[in-house]
């Protein structure tokens, strides 16, 4: 079935899979005129991209985007954006091993339930290169944030247990991790080569800040803003949990403490605290959208693990191939992307929310 | 905007506010031929409904439900089903009050700032009513899921931060919690009673678990099961958090840990252990599902807070009317109901994903 | 499946049947601050009610339309607008008879192939009553055009075979065809009861033009405007052809002639003839648009047809009960119902196309 | 706006400009296991691709169709198949001059006025050009449809007013038309000829007929399968009319021919005759379905045309470049697909129409 496009009126629809001939995105809506070539693109893939340092898979391809239509003379215009990025290094022969049995952690066996076979060359779909479709088409969604004034900060929060005890958003790009702490990412490097060394992975949390947002967007009831942004979220592959502002520790907190008061500050309303993360009933309430996002371990270990092959027979395994021990940072980059494809969409939809408005719109 | 339909196949869209004449749901795409009637929807509605213990809102509504349309001598026709619960007591005068300022935790400033204006006298469509569109709808979605031998088991896991520590399922109907644990709906009182004494109120975690689920269901990428149901307990007023199987944990785990071994169980393929919560890829893959969702405490509370009025004056309020002091027991009705919409939509969705299987439906 | 919802940013879901409880809509997506109340969507329903004069069916329903939420101090609030239509003249005794077997240009027989079984009572979902629906969801869209001062205009252009040879619009809602000539509407007259002396029924061409409408709406490629409106007007039960400005003629002319020139009229860029209808490339251009949409006879008729029961036995037939000898005029009614959903939803859809009005928009 | 994805279960998104890199589709939704690969793709290709006869556009593209993922093995995986078409001969010299005025007939003006400003390179999403993405998309539907049995016949009908008069099916591929008919075929080519002398152009109707088509597809109220197909016929461009069965000619029909009557054939039950074209209530009721779609002329034509520059200045115009004098035969090509597209879609969605087929489906 159809599960890969997303949004309403700025929508994207990704293809390709990890062995295929390449992966790719159409991005259909995005509104005339957006300054976008080639190398803005580049820039947001470049920060996906594996081979970067130690602790990312060694597999070296660049990922060179090509834009094929949609942008004329460095301006969208308005018609779809088809991104391509051919696979270069497909290694197959890697895989040819997996091909018989289940992975465990992996989705081959989901793959086979649901279509009866599947493409046995590796991860396909749910490989993590399905994001490079996500990443292309969210710097479209950025510039055009950023034409509007809204910025997405994005960063590891914590990696295999060590969490950021301090916040400096210079650190964040210039660790392996992108930690905004340099002495915790020296902790993570740290325990990062003791879980290499036990052919191990480890998890963590990346926290996603949203500034300069209108106020209203979202819709009540089943469009809510942090819905959306949690199906958003939920659906870049690893990603096991989502809250937004305080989250799962609203459970112990209470009503007096949990709510934010309003208050008045230099003339315009504003929330004194933000335990809400930024959202009133789905809708963006002006102060700071917060999430956080639970990301498990990298799945491909090479560490012995128990399986069973397609007919039954059970067998130890040891994966093979070029794996991240660690998918946090690089899935920074993917949580970003989606941010922006989710608030790119809802400031669309918000425009048609009021009659006035409409009415001034249409008799300039 | 149209924010109020939630699926593809199977869809409901509700409708009504707090204060209006009522609440209601048109559920389109419901299979022809499962047994339905108005008192089966109504047990699902009764076991959300406010009054029946001293720990929920005391305002007395029968919420009794009326079919409209698309049920034909006990069966459902295929057509869409209207369902309608009037309002009784409404009790406007109670709200005329706030119509002036912003109650913290609720969502009339944002309403405000979206559409121009608001229906001051209740929460309208953030109110906690808007649920029973859901409950109702998801009714009929329950009774399909029996048809198939699908199971969800929905309950408090948390409430306070007191957590259930034994799970006996007999008990959750029991008390006025819905906790599984008897020791712990004790403490749970003796808590409650306590907040409520200081005008305040409590928040928790509610677990929902399914059983006997095909396997493969869900869509890759973006329409991934646990993607959809992020978005459908996300929707829900006042749930701010969401994990799936391990959740946030994984962010502390490694690879050798969190990944779950296949094994071969009486001739079957299963999973040794249930780490991922059912979904692998997005798809399930023959284990329970399992999902926790994060509720904050109800945001009306008696105790005095500080807001501004729509002008930005200050004030000190409390907010009168009856309120739950832990909407997380009533919830649990409403994850359960949005479980089985999720559920629902992608059994039907998951029929046209082979070749083979479309041939056979269609050849006989 | 769900086939009951219209549109994207304003949507229409409509639930009902024949012989049950009522018919009704759910409109979503209504932007907030249009003045409406149940006095202006009755002025609409009126229009298309039976009984009206000696040319459509006898059956008297009040057709009482009931706002149930959505509209609060005579405006709009942005969420959901449920309307409502309780049945009255049910009579469903008139059609016990029909229930074994299958009428002849009715759905009967795919309701049963599809669903397995019908509701026998009547038409169902395909009952012309279906239409209270769409003509109360398009009283709301019809308003909010008012504000932006478009305007529709239907009205029959042919029955039986007699077309209207002159157009006064005054003509239009004093004849019971709503023909714009009087002359034609003598002449229809006089051959309509010839046929209901015979117990026959008959067809017609309506054609509708709409003034006034901002440029470039509709959506390259597949959602065309014209391919929208070509949608809306086939999914009015018995409508069997729609055509956009010369339509069909088309067919014959040549290229010369067919394209419209560009001319400078009074310092604005516009068409000097309308050949297009008023859509070039599927986006408004400025001028009327024009379409004309083919009905069907009514296919109840009191004459002998033959038919099956639903075992496979043949059988002679007369359908019995009160309907309409002609269709046409009341369908006008709806179809610029369709129409008025379709431009809504286009005005909305279009206020995201370019980059420059959104930054300006949200500037403010 | 996003409008460039057509279809809800099997969704297609196209993109691609007539002087951009190149046109491409990907077709989301397709079932796993159909029998797929770049050479069957083609053959649907070149019968739409130019320069085959003297009667369309000297353009010479090879249009030659890569496949870049969703297929593995020669069989479709389930997951999203991109297709590709590189443009070769671009020639954008040809088009330089026509960037400063508005080609009568064209999208041009419509495209400046949506969007602010336009590629000027030539036709861009609403040239000819962007079929190839619905073709090719639809390749892939056709083959689906073969393994149900269903079979879909597409020609002319009618080119420059001459009409088919005999049926001969071995004729269709044979002429330059597409004509069923060797003698219509010969006096079409005398009348074109002497069009092209003029250097005018001319249009004509298209008839498609499917045979084999289950009972009950499509969905009653707003997703009819007639309204579905007049949506897809109407977003091709240069189709100005959609007319289902017999279509307008019901206008001057009465009921009692109108209907067709059931009768008993060979203990099916089957409809005598086929007035209404295959449909029902808006399914499908057995009989083949029988749609006729009306394209106009050409609107690039050498003739000297009236038009405007964009500021207004009136000037004559030649359309220079190579353009088909009729695009009908071509078309026919593009309505079998948009066929093809919808008939796939109606029947994956229909599987979800009754439980206890659904709860077979699971069983087993």
């Amino acid at each position: 079935m159809a599960g890969s496009t997303f949004g309403t009126l700025f929508r994207v629809t990704t293809w390709g899979e990890s062995h295929g001939k390449g992966i790719g995105a159409v991005v259909d809506g995005v509104p005339a005129g957006i300054p976008i070539n080639e190398e803005v693109i580049q820039r947001y893939l470049n920060r996906r991209r594996p081979g970067q340092n130690a602790f990312t898979t060694q597999r070296k391809e660049k990922d060179q985007v090509e834009i094929l239509s949609g942008v004329f003379e460095g301006k969208t215009t308005g018609t779809p954006i088809a991104l391509e990025v051919r696979n270069e290094d497909q290694h197959s022969h890697d895989y040819k091993e997996i091909a018989g049995y289940y992975r465990p952690g992996h989705a081959d066996f989901t793959f086979d339930e649901k279509y009866g076979f599947r493409d046995y060359r590796g991860g396909g779909r749910s490989s993590g290169r399905e994001t490079i479709g996500r990443v292309a088409a969210g710097a479209i969604a950025c510039e055009f944030l950023k034409m509007l004034g809204i910025s997405i900060l994005t960063y590891s929060r914590e990696i295999g247990g060590i969490r950021a005890e301090t916040f400096e958003k210079d650190q964040i790009e210039r660790n392996a991790f992108r930690l905004p702490d340099e002495l915790a990412a020296e902790k993570v490097e740290a325990y990062l080569k003791e879980k290499m060394a036990e052919c191990d992975s480890v998890g963590g949390i990346i926290e996603c800040i949203v500034s300069g947002l209108p106020k209203g967007l979202g819709e009540p009831v089943f469009d809510k803003l942090d819905a959306n942004l949690a199906k958003a979220m939920m659906s870049i592959g690893a990603v096991k949990g989502f809250e937004m502002g305080d989250g799962f520790a609203v459970a112990r907190s209470c009503g007096s403490v949990n709510n934010d008061a309003f208050i008045n500050k230099d003339g315009q309303i504003a929330k004194d605290t933000n335990h809400a993360g930024g959202v009133l009933g789905g809708m963006s309430d002006g102060s700071d959208l917060v999430m956080r996002i639970a990301v498990k371990p990298t799945p491909s270990i090479a560490k012995t693990q128990h399986t069973v092959m397609q007919d039954g027979t059970p067998l130890d395994v040891v994966i093979k191939g070029r794996h991240d021990p660690i998918i946090v940072p690089r899935a920074v980059v993917v949580v970003e992307a989606m941010a922006a494809l989710v608030l790119t969409d809802a400031l669309l939809i918000n425009m048609s929310s009021r009659a006035d408005r409409i009415c001034e719109y249409y008799k300039k």
